[in-house]
């Protein structure tokens, strides 16, 4: 109570502002709480490209042609997002069956639907709560599927054994990668936890570290040699980090998002080794593990070549390697499943890990049954399989040829440069600006390449982000773009973003 | 370079120090990176009591059971978490219909689905990219599912007008909630944001504020007025927390939980005036919106209730209402759906609350097509309706009636004190400890409702959360337990734990 008084001609004052406010009418009485002055600061440093401003636009375009307004174009391509079905790819019949079956088990009766299909969705709804996906499972996952996602790993990485124990399910993989950053962050100022991250990146690292108030380490890639990472780069930007922070963590995306690049073994063994020195844990963001198209590229697993580098490195080099239903030959992004391994992780920071998850209850459930029948496909000899396997192979490989076709649309232009589409399902050409161009975009206080992105979207409906939104070397312009649609759709889409490069060059020569 | 040259004697240092550690066996070579001690505090301060240590040890006591090690029990009952279907509650037809076919449309075949459900789905999938669930939906959710949203939070308030861009869709409620105490918390030290919360609560809120860093501000329920709320208490409990920090919201949960009260329209009506007048933004958790048993007890929202106020209320007190698909008479809480309604909140942190939905991408897309089927059910006249009503009804009838025979019997029990459970699905009923049993449990360094509790689940196999999960006034002792499990046997189990606090009590006596 001695509180309550002693605050109390604070109070007192307060109202008779209030009051005095209220004369100046109604809308004045008192502000809002929450203002882009008041709010979180940290959040409003927050940017994601990839449904960043140009997005937003393109929305606004698709209204505007829904209601009429002339454009000299038809229809708006959102090249901007690894979103495969907004683009026209079609699921494939087995993962859908098994989810739906698990969500409505009284279609069991159907008989169109396979009998290993069934088989698989009444194993999964036995080892839910109450047979129902309606339950919470555990919130590491339900552990049939950390089991198959185990017994997938082993059969990726030639038999090196994987535990269900470290393997935890996600919604997608942006929530395993921020749980693991969330662990990882601590200390302020230059003993604030610093996170090694490549540019060009996917931006969910540099908006988690953002978000957290950890310090982005930039490493670049090689562009000029198929963005491959170099280890000497990676010293420097440990160097260029130690000044200012505490660098703890390296991130990895293998294949590249946004560069498409697959790395090779030697590389990664370079990599990880660096980490033993120098102290880092390893973030494997291999999400793109399927997409491998270039000849003489193979995907190798972080697990599975640290395990094969032996001791010192295979017991004591800290690795979360992260994947996703979104991607590969699948691409169920609106399912949003996944699933995270840890490697020698402290079994203490591991019972941490699942309390943090353990808040948030569960990963939907529905997108840990589809993850089941995706690292546990059906086999030769069942019902399922030829069409499984002719499902998945139409989609690899027509993807296979949409990389081809895109590095070498892009490379008959001059001024635009595309490196080959190794994997993942992304192009990230550099072009080259005109020195009037990059004049008008800093007249209108965007980027040169953000003001080359509008101008394309306006004038030919094409949505491409902007490399600044991934980062990129000082004075280099690029977009990424998918290579998602349409094998038909993509050709057309190409030829038509190479004549306006070559307009827009000619515009502000 | 410079920076390099700099640094090597460290590095040096540190390369020779792993040398000579790796003289004295490889496992310490080099320690790890992540440790209790080197991880982030913050995260190692949250706790989650819903699925803490009492959880675990179920969960271990059930594959004690399946090994066959003997015990007096034959199963472990879960009565911790508000679960419905893991207790056996059935699913609405309709709900899984409408959504199997949105994940597998090859079934829109099946004779056996009603064609109500069959166009809903249809319609759904019209709404998304592709005409997919597997493309990611915009970041606040797909465009129909909030236009439906919106039109049932009209048809709840009576009218008063809900638009669908205030509506976000989210990833169950806590994905919600966890977002905007994100845009709330700033400042550090005296400065930094408090936000005040019930005690008891839901220990989302205190694991969120923990894990932001936030300060947690408790305001006392009136356990003996049935848990009410009272403004004179949300005073004192302000003026505390303006001495340490910077109040900035206040949060209630409505019907409550652990509590199961339901606000009177009067209590509301000085909560939102409070608010105005200390300018608090206002966090209404209400997900249990649908679960009101008492005679007399009705649900307003906060939404409606502030409307109708008037200015300068209507005008100018932000609020966020929360909503979710896992409690009501659904119960899915696997789907992970759900949303919030947000009210006179600043257009620009709106767009910033966009941003911020945008990284995550999306809430998984089958959780927003049950959620759809649930805020907009079939009506009178349609095929389904009948079922629907039906199974509707069983659900919260049964409820209804649990409510009463879980208050009868523990007021039954001389030592335990049981509130009405007017709403929610949970009791939280107050239990004497005998000073021995209390002392008993300091020796083993647990609280003595944890002691209580663990004990309860070793002898009879009942699983329920100690009250120092949720907070409870200093001294007293209570347990939460869900009203769940079938009728029949939620008698049983009333019955096995009065009688076994009776043993308990003369045992400590």
């Amino acid at each position: 109570m001695r509180a309550l008084r002693a605050l109390r001609p604070r109070r007192l004052l307060a109202m008779a502002a209030a009051a005095a406010a209220a004369g100046a009418g109604s809308a004045a009485r008192r502000g809002p709480v929450l203002t882009p002055e008041s709010m979180n600061p940290a959040i409003r440093r927050v940017e994601y490209a990839v449904r960043g401003p140009i997005v937003i636009r393109a929305m606004e375009i698709e209204q505007e042609l829904r209601k009429g307004v002339p454009k000299p174009f038809t229809e708006v391509i959102k090249a901007n997002i690894g979103d495969a079905h907004a683009m026209g790819q079609q699921p494939i019949t087995f993962l859908r069956q098994v989810t739906a079956l698990c969500v409505c088990p009284e279609l069991m009766k159907d008989e169109s639907v396979p009998s290993d299909a069934k088989e698989r969705a009444q194993r999964l709804l036995d080892a839910c709560g109450g047979r129902s996906v309606g339950s919470y499972s555990a919130s590491p996952g339900v552990q049939m599927v950390r089991e198959s996602v185990a017994r997938y790993i082993e059969r990726r990485d030639g038999g090196i054994p994987a535990k269900a124990d470290d393997i935890f399910l996600s919604t997608g993989a942006s929530d395993a990668i921020v749980n693991m950053l969330k662990l990882l962050v601590c200390g302020s100022g230059a003993s604030r936890t610093g996170v090694l991250i490549p540019i060009p990146q996917y931006p969910l690292y540099s908006a988690a570290l953002a978000e957290l108030e950890a310090a982005q380490v930039n490493y670049y890639l090689a562009e000029e040699r198929c963005w491959a990472l170099d280890v000497a780069e990676l010293r420097r930007a440990l160097s260029e980090g130690r000044r200012r922070c505490n660098p703890r963590a390296l991130c990895i995306i293998n294949p590249g998002n946004p560069t498409g690049q697959v790395q090779s073994r030697e590389c990664m063994e370079q990599v990880i080794k660096f980490a033993y020195e120098e102290k880092l844990f390893l973030l494997a963001d291999e999400v793109y593990q399927d997409n491998i198209y270039a000849q003489g590229s193979a995907f190798h697993s972080f697990k599975k070549v640290l395990m094969e580098l032996g001791p010192p490195y295979s017991e004591s080099v800290e690795l979360a390697s992260f994947h996703s239903t979104s991607k590969g030959f699948m691409g169920e992004c609106g399912l949003r499943g996944g699933y995270m391994e840890v490697v020698n992780l402290h079994p203490e920071v591991k019972a941490e890990l699942t309390k943090l998850v353990s808040v948030r209850l569960c990963p939907p459930v529905p997108g840990q049954m589809i993850l089941d029948a995706i690292v546990d496909p059906p086999k030769p000899g069942e019902p399922s399989y030829e069409r499984f396997q002719a499902e998945k192979e139409a989609v690899l490989s027509a993807l296979a040829e949409k990389a081809r076709l895109t590095e070498e649309i892009f490379n008959r232009t001059p001024g635009i440069h595309c490196n080959p589409v190794q994997g993942a399902m992304y192009s990230f050409p550099r072009i080259d600006l005109p020195p009037r161009a990059v004049a008008a975009a800093k007249e209108k206080k965007q980027s040169p390449d953000m003001f080359f992105c509008m101008r394309l979207l306006e004038e030919t409906g094409i949505c491409v982000v902007p490399g600044s939104g991934f980062g990129q070397k000082e004075g280099t312009y690029h977009f990424r773009m998918t290579i998602l649609p349409p094998t038909e759709k993509l050709k057309i889409l190409l030829e038509n973003l190479s004549s306006f490069y070559t307009k827009f060059v000619q515009e502000f020569s």
